[in-house]
């Protein structure tokens, strides 16, 4: 099982890359057959080559993750953390607030991502 | 599909039964097959019995629930917070960091709960 530790460092290591607009970086962080699933109810992203180009388009918005607590891990094969996606709108600044729950592999890798947000969670600053 | 709005509902109610120490009034979100997994990795409690049971002790601990980042919903029947649990140990107060995922029946009731939290997210406050 991974530890906690390593899960953690994971996740973090998947902000910083984002924060560094690097999708290459967040794409080696995911098993070969992991998932994604973001926003939660929305159909998955299956694969490595997909979750590459999600990430590539989710870095171009030059948004910025920014963690609103500590993560979390757990006593099993999961951790979690509560962020929020800082991005321009034409509208204007604005923020996301989104929980992202991660599993893993025995490697340490992720095995799936479930970002949770919704309409309501998409805060528009001014 | 269960509005974002009622989620966020349930999941706030949730917290504040559980600081009434209210385990009935936690109990009755809960459909009545619901499963709870508290801490993720640990065995799950099936049915309403058992979860009624689980949160009598809980609420037994006098520890109280505080939100650390507003609500999560999603576009589908989940909904996620980021919370501490805050109580006393033997060793003086400590706080838990926690992460809950509820999934939510037709009915609006959580069909599931996983809470996300490890030996590492409980903190000894001095």
């Amino acid at each position: 099982m991974t530890d906690e530790a390593t899960m953690k460092a994971a996740m973090q290591a998947y902000v910083d890359a984002f924060n560094r607009s690097d999708a290459a970086g967040i794409a080696d962080l995911f098993a070969d057959d992991a998932t994604v699933e973001d926003p939660v109810g929305s159909p998955l992203k299956s694969g490595k080559a997909a979750i590459a180009d999600f990430y590539k388009m989710a870095v171009a918005t030059g948004a910025r993750l920014e963690l609103a607590a500590p993560i979390r891990a757990s006593h099993g094969n999961a951790a979690a953390m509560a962020f929020n996606v800082r991005l321009n709108m034409p509208e204007g600044k604005a923020h996301i607030q989104v929980i992202d729950v991660m599993t893993f592999n025995e490697a340490g890798k992720f095995a799936s991502m479930k970002a949770y947000w919704g309409k309501s969670d998409m805060v528009l600053e001014k």
